[in-house]
């Protein structure tokens, strides 16, 4: 498998971007990859490009990946950094992707590994046009990124989410409350549909699907109706809400917004339950972990390919590659899977637009 | 064990107040023991005192207290009716005390079994003194009942925020930003003290003990001097913020408020997480289990040995009874156990109050 | 999407084979849809395939189906009955087939919702034959049913594998010991290989790959010199090892035969666990369910779609119909996916057949 | 709190005996308090008594004990080494006491902290006769030490053990069988006890209890003439069991030998599942947490009190300490709660000691 012109390559890898449970499983996969099978030279940059900008990186030996497995978190550390953001291009010499350019140059490095979700692939894509060697790994608790069947962190974020719906259910049934529970996404629905598929939630409300006062109301009182005075909401913290009005400092949070409306327009009692940072922390499940190691790996393969410009991605049960180019700057929505929301409706679940 | 003359006897349960796990165990707890063990009746009533209230209640078989040990919330519901707020004296005959006279005595009950926290073992001790035969057991995730040294739901509770804590830590680690958590607790600070010290919380703030801006101030900075800039801050809900200034009309969540001013006083990224009802649901934990089984079989003792007026409770390893007189209207506070947040300041955990 | 002419059909439905999670989100899944979207009737048979046989069945309401999402095993129970085993063709009226046929003829459905593993498919299609209208859904923890990505079940039990091996760990660490852990699957390495991949281990033995104990020896002695005199070593019950000498009654579990393998190999302490039964119990995990509910619904759809002969199926991410006679017979088994070993052999897992 | 005179002084830790979880965070509590609070200097042996005797230690600091506190296993490692067995008193200087005695000279410890269950606390006990000064710290899944309410490891265990027999139900239910569930514990019930009361366990037996076959026998044909076919049986690993005849090698298992013996008995179907080394690992539950901080800390304090030849203990929601002669040598057994089981027996659960 291994080819003798991949010995003595360097490397670098970033993970970019919200952390996700499976980052460090990447970076190990990545790692373990290129120094056992391929005989590469592994370096690790700090805080996603803002290692790569500031020159903060050290080389990983083996050592440094073994136990990382099931870490949350990253041990590179990341950051929101946009290198391409507001970019003087008068000054070039002196802006972020010079900088990144310069620093890829002056380690040597054959190829740079960016680990991180839709704006790290878009910024990946822009390095590959300078003319670096570029591998992307897609992961996100949002499971937006175009081109792969799922990214990794998503598996992980479902499993939080679902049990904390789980918990949610005694209360609504014991109090007899409608319950409203918030779950991170601002463009894609995917956390709030699976995590109310499997927490069996009554009502999924997300960005893709636009919801209706009267269809809320009407389904609710239809529960209510057949003596079921409980029930449990999932919205997406991306859907759409009244701006507030003019004055008032704070943000209105979704969750609050729909247990507002959902009282004004029912009369019945409902409380608000926002997930927040807990979907993105933690162990990785197996499955994350399984496809985090897999993404890694392949990403090791892609690079003694010399198959750059490149993302990894799942297709079906396969690792493959998809060109950076065709990646960038999409979203993957859930309309894309019109079948999984049929299934939902069947088993009676409301999404707000029609009953 | 049993005795002769508890057979037939008719016995009643509640649960009040908020939810929590353990709720049903105890009541399969207290039934199992009064119908297997005494050959009681047993009547479940609907909804906390409302049940009462409202006669609505049935009978409990041990069919229908099979298999609910591991289920969370209450197969009886429960609600947070207070039968003697604003009752009118002049017109007692037709106030809900009087009612819950006449439902217990039209069912010809020898005993109700009230299970609840602070408020429920109020109420219980005033229907003792309406001459009702009452037994009480301690259930609440605050763990602030006097008299037992646990309450029943605190050790769920406790393990949920102490697993949303851990998750919580990928992401300050990650970031390198302060983390605000918020936990349940409005008076008592067990719950933010137990999951914070089993969550490596560095920070820990309770109703019982007050902090100072300067002391927050001076701790972070020497964390981040020492190279730590991420920290993890555990807050109950019912520590002391100011007020909102006028016209504003949503409240300010304590860990809004704090993780702002985190911000404020030290320039570093902070951002909050309130875990609301997540800690109140789902399955109840082993120790959970165990104690409720035990506090509610120690009920059923109670009702055959008839020492009426009395709370069952944790004292050591043994169930014990507490006169209801004595635990009513008391409130217990983490103050009273010095010995724990001595030993959490020994490992350099922050109160807010010294550093 | 309903179609007038499914309203009034009569649907059964059976689990049979070994129980596994998600088992209850398909029956579920098959019912709601059923009764919601296509006013269907539908019947629930008792143990397998052993309940049309001995007409042991109940019609299943909306009500029926609510709450059981989250449940483990199987509300219909299940059984190992093979109905076409040793059936005796001359008195084939008699036999359990024809029992089955007339139970269906009886009841006068319309078709027939089979879900189970290999052997199920195996019974499914044989009744399709018969002249039943079938359709069915592929569970197991083993994974090995041909023709669809994935089963449902198999996550749930990789979950608890792994988060077992995790556990194993500590006690490899601390006692610098190999500790052996034997994971289900007699004919397919699946559960075994990916609950292996996750929880860090680092050998793996599966039936597919047969291991030599030269391979096993120089792979630990290397471990050992270079420092590391802990290993985690996952094998799977179908291993083959050798049959016990002449007159011992007990049968010697591969996990045992392993642990004094290594011993007898490296001198090395050894120790095993064998999971057992935890692997198939408890609420299924939230991929699971949501596999489950999609492939119960879709089982519904096909059969108002008159597509019988089908067992419904993942690929990629949507739903499809797979023709029974394709599916039955065949295993599906490790060695079709050789990407996932190279990934696993290029992190350094060791299958004990080279390195 | 700290006193002049403890500043500088050198204290040793160790783990020894079968590793556990909270053995980290039992270290990380002593050393922490050691070091922050009384500016001592903390050395940590190798491998329990065995670094002692071949001087295998290092100097911890506080960097060496962060994010230990929810990490299973030791970080020091472990061994069963008793350094009392055997000595030679003729050749006493040469002895293992002796070297330990040399190495504690020789780096000038001022005191040493063993943490074990009953054995370390026996050598504990003899290192004290010998001058040594010794605070030791109970830790053990077993519950078993003297002279504490409750051990750290044991609530880890007792929720790995209830949640593995919460799975166990569904395969019981499906399928009608007798399960049987064999949980550590050599000689005390403790922890078979709280995980099958936890766990909803139809019949626990244990080693303090004998069972009557006709018991057993007659107990699961009660339940199945009560249409429960289904029974789950925890039974612990030092339960009575007839030794095996001439000639066979392997060791039966008590989890074994009890289900053939159902099936004898009773003619029912039954299965067993031995948990194994599940119970001892991953990381501790919070309660664990905290109780081996709490006792950690307070180990320190006693140092600094100079109150040695001492153990840590709970005593009610206290931490006090015991005298190491009173401890040593004593075993705490569940015929001390007799409360417990007689709870236990008023909900129906069967010891097979009577029925």
């Amino acid at each position: 498998m291994s080819t003798i012109k991949s010995k003595g390559k360097k490397i670098g890898i970033l993970t970019a971007g919200g952390d996700c449970p499976g980052l460090n499983a990447a970076i190990r996969g990545v790692g373990k990859t290129a120094i056992l099978e391929y005989g590469m030279e592994v370096y690790g940059f700090s805080s996603g490009y803002l290692g790569l900008i500031n020159k903060e990186y050290r080389q990983l030996s083996e050592r440094d990946l073994s136990g990382i497995l099931t870490l949350g978190g990253t041990i590179l550390g990341t950051s929101r950094e946009k290198p391409y953001k507001n970019v003087d291009y008068d000054d070039y010499i002196n802006s972020k992707p010079a900088q990144i350019v310069e620093t890829y140059r002056e380690i040597g490095l054959d190829a740079l590994v960016c680990i991180g979700g839709n704006g790290t692939m878009k910024t990946a894509h822009k390095l590959q046009m300078e003319g670096l060697n570029v591998v992307a790994l897609p992961k996100t608790i949002d499971n937006d990124v175009w081109g792969t069947d799922l990214t990794f962190g998503f598996d992980s974020a479902v499993q939080i989410a679902a049990e904390a719906i789980d918990r949610i259910h005694s209360t609504a049934n014991s109090h007899k409350r409608i319950m409203v529970v918030e779950v991170m996404g601002h463009h894609a629905g995917w956390l709030t549909l699976y995590s109310g598929i499997a927490g069996g939630a009554d009502m999924i409300l997300i960005p893709e699907i636009p919801y209706k006062e009267k269809v809320i109301k009407k389904y609710l009182e239809h529960r209510y109706n057949e003596g079921k005075p409980y029930s449990i909401i999932i919205v997406a913290e991306g859907i759409s809400i009244p701006r507030k009005s003019s004055g008032a400092s704070a943000t209105i949070r979704p969750a609050h917004y729909i247990a507002k409306l959902v009282t004004k327009l029912t009369g019945l009692e409902a409380r608000e339950t926002i997930l927040g940072y807990i979907q993105r922390g933690g162990s990785p499940s197996p499955m994350d972990r399984i496809l985090a190691t897999r993404l890694g790996s392949y990403a090791a393969d892609l690079i003694a390919r010399e198959e750059f410009g490149t993302m990894a991605a799942l297709e079906g049960d396969r690792i493959v590659a998809r060109p950076l180019e065709e990646v960038a700057g999409k979203l993957k929505l859930v309309t894309e899977d019109l079948d999984l929301i049929r299934h939902a409706r069947a088993i009676d679940t409301c999404f707000g637009d029609a009953y």
